[in-house]
């Protein structure tokens, strides 16, 4: 039987094995439903990057740069960290190259050992459980978390994908039982629930709740997100 | 208004500020479950100590010494971590030294800028809340966790004491809101979701259900528990 695991936070993940699993990177509020909405609109690739000077050096070679630290826009990136900027294929078959506070750490910190790592966001929730039954690796839930702590809209994709892949893999990780019943006892009402969360009450300040309505909304795409070398590119889940 | 957080491991412990906050250290299986059996039960007094060698050397001090790691009782110790060897005074007026696997750590990384520390558990779960309800502090909850790891049943504690301290509190806290969700949902069948979790598998494998039941039974005793200086002691909830 496969296995499953969450790592709640990227300062904890030296705690976990990630060697040839599939590992999910999550971070709600934005980075991660912004990929996949980018994706899912014809960007060719999304080249994550750690620091905001490398990022910004992309520009010259042909890429669109995207920038954001602690929830606001970098100075000088034509994008911020908003997923509704993408839509309607406004960056159809551009190259991104994208840096975010918590999401592309995250990616850092598993692409050498990992089989796979998959980006997860609501926007695509099915499709990335569809993908990954039909895959036999064993899988980690890596939550980017806010600033190193545990988050609450991370954590619920978690419980979300966790419970999306029962019965089809088990688990003995405490925080994949805690996630699964927290996102199970609050699915209904996770517009509400997530209102309370610290990080979207800053997104709040900051006038972008079209964003995080964006972001919690269920099932928009049929696309996966892979990491393919050093950059992330989308596969529609119905093709396969 | 006064604030709650969580910190669901150790290893996050240097992300919260403890300066000044009443932070409250969860081992439910057993460290911290243990020690309030022990007060309970009329010990004098507990000095948690961080090593197996410095431990054992209070036995020639006119102490007892209690020691366990992984969950199984250190050798040459006379208690291992088991709450049950406390019960019917069994120990009254005896000082013990006491060393646990991830318990005794919880309480060195916080007591040089803590207001207070004390030791928390579901057997003084509303003896706890009824002392920090008539604190003027803000609360952290450090939850032992398993080798660094989240782990259930300290998480559920921690929304049980969230649960128990509304409204007097309120949180921010991404970890508070979770857990307090996850306690309220599961209150009615903890020993029954609590089953599922990894560490109470581990215990159940080394032959001690007794204990896990114990530790899960709520409100046993009305004595709080204080570290005092290096040592704790309880303190008598109803005769405040």
């Amino acid at each position: 039987m496969r296995n499953i695991e969450v790592c709640v936070s990227p300062e904890l993940i030296h705690l976990y094995d990630t060697k040839g699993k599939n590992v999910v990177i999550v971070d709600i509020f934005r980075a991660t439903s912004t990929m996949m909405a980018a994706l899912a609109n014809g960007v060719e690739s999304i080249t994550p990057i750690m620091d905001l000077e490398t990022c910004r050096g992309f520009a010259s070679k042909g890429y669109v740069i995207a920038g954001e630290r602690n929830g606001l826009a970098a100075e000088g990136f034509e994008l911020g960290n908003s997923p509704l900027a993408y839509l309607n294929q406004a960056y159809a078959g551009k190259k991104i190259a994208m840096t975010t506070t918590n999401g592309t750490l995250a990616i850092e910190k598993t692409k050498a050992e990992a089989n796979q790592v998959l980006i997860g966001a609501f926007v695509n929730l099915k499709a990335t459980a569809k993908y990954l039954i039909g895959q036999p690796q064993d899988i980690l839930i890596l939550c980017a978390g806010w600033k190193g702590k545990f988050n609450l809209e991370d954590s619920l994709y978690a419980g979300a994908l966790v419970s999306s892949l029962h019965p089809h893999f088990q688990t003995e990780c405490d925080s994949a039982i805690a996630l699964k019943s927290l996102y199970e006892s609050n699915s209904h009402r996770l517009q509400i629930f997530l209102g309370q969360a610290s990080h979207a009450k800053r997104l709040q300040n900051h006038n972008i709740e079209e964003d995080i309505d964006f972001c919690l909304t269920l099932d928009i795409y049929q696309i996966v997100g892979l990491l393919s070398g050093e950059v992330l590119i989308g596969i529609n889940q119905n093709s396969q």
